[in-house]
């Protein structure tokens, strides 16, 4: 089911400015019995990126009831998509108007089913990220990198690929936050530059700090991944899954992913 | 008037991949007494613009049609979207498909008729554009580098913004390319990190070659502007237009408007 600002539809105006610009943001989260996991956060987040792109997000229970509306019984997949509209020609957004809505459900992917395994396979990508700070860290609809990086490989053994930025540093994966664990110590790669932050690395940023396992957030080569003792990616469909493979190199559980996982979903709220 | 896939709608599917990702490439282009005015470098680019992206490009003629189509009697605009069509979720890209093909015609706006005034005045933007040479030159949908630029200002007298890159090298316009005179020879940035190679750019290039004007195609630093005898931006819209003020810097009119102006009309196909 599609909702189109809160109507039954499953069209978007041809001149749509998420279509002609990618003049959006979105949101992918997990639906379980119809409601919303880890609403609260979504909804900050997309408030976030509608105003880093000074778009009119709209109101948090209309929003949620139109999630629900969509929202499989079982477990499921919700995409939410706000653009700024359809527009006249030229890149100048309009005075402050309406966003476009669009709500969808999608069954969950079998990845990310309860039973999934927390294994994963994952390989390093070729194309190397560009940094704009004006839009790291926002999930934006201007995702071709995303969809290059993905078109590197169709080897369904493979999870996930890594990237990082033109100068070197990890950022993350293509559809995930990436973690990784040495001596204790929590590392994460820093998004002010590019990649997407999203609730998933939040949520385990804050459960980390609530368990006392000390953070570090930097820009770092792939070398201090190869270093580690474990290593995670996480996002809101999939959870926490362990790396296990990156290309030839390869690690043996070290017990991180089951803490980082139990962290995660001990996060109230 | 607006076509989809070659049928009369103002509708694109929600789950079309230009929305979701901004995975597609577009055109705008000049039309006369129903024609498109230099198809053949308009196609060739749309081609062009599809190979970078492995996006199957539609059929020459077909599209060609379809542009005489929706164009208006006298002169106008026509805009072609290509994106990679409807899709399962997530950035993979499924195995080749048929692009989705939105064709439409919009009037010719006002700074782009024949009695317009060449003159325009422009401002620096704040934004630096983030390079990612496997994008760089390509007009594709990810546009929103261009909207925040475009939003830096909304005073209806400057026509455009000019852009540099995070190493500060000059880029050119928000909605079109640059190009100065300095003793008799032309000067336009390099775009193989970013920005936008547009037709006119291409046709301008050319032309210069053929009237025996030296050309330099560089990363050069906004002082090499200010240091011109004259500056225009073009499009394939608007065409040739001088720079006579940007922020605070005026320039009288040194005779290469014209000439350039000329130059680009008397390109034949």
């Amino acid at each position: 089911m599609i909702l189109v600002n809160g109507q039954g539809s499953d069209t978007v105006s041809a001149l749509d400015r998420g279509l002609a610009y990618g003049d959006g943001v979105f949101r992918t989260l997990r639906t379980q019995a119809g409601q919303p996991m880890w609403w609260r956060d979504q909804y900050a987040k997309l408030a976030a990126d509608c105003a880093a792109l000074a778009l009119a997000c709209p109101d948090e229970a209309g929003l949620l009831a139109e999630v629900c509306r969509v929202a499989e019984a079982g477990q499921g997949v919700v995409k939410i998509v706000l653009t700024r509209g359809a527009g006249a020609r030229g890149y100048a957004p309009p005075a402050a108007q309406a966003c476009t809505r669009i709500v969808l459900a999608a069954p969950l992917p079998p990845h990310a089913q309860p039973d999934a395994a927390v294994d994963i396979m994952a390989r390093w990508c070729t194309l190397r990220l560009a940094r704009q700070p004006r839009l790291a860290g926002i999930k934006h609809l201007n995702r071709l990198e995303n969809v290059l990086a993905r078109s590197e490989w169709d080897d369904p053994e493979i999870f996930e690929g890594l990237l990082c930025d033109d100068s070197g540093a990890v950022i993350g994966g293509v559809m995930s936050n990436l973690f990784w664990v040495k001596r204790g110590e929590l590392f994460t790669p820093d998004l002010s530059q590019c990649g997407v932050a999203g609730v998933a690395r939040t949520r385990l940023l804050r459960a980390a700090l609530r368990h006392g396992i000390r953070t570090h957030v930097g820009r770092l080569p792939p070398d201090a991944i190869l270093a580690a003792d474990e290593v995670v990616i996480c996002n809101s469909v999939i959870g926490v899954r362990r790396v296990a493979r990156l290309d030839d190199v390869t690690w043996s559980p070290a017990g991180w992913t089951d803490t980082l996982k139990t962290a995660l979903d001990d996060e109230v709220d």
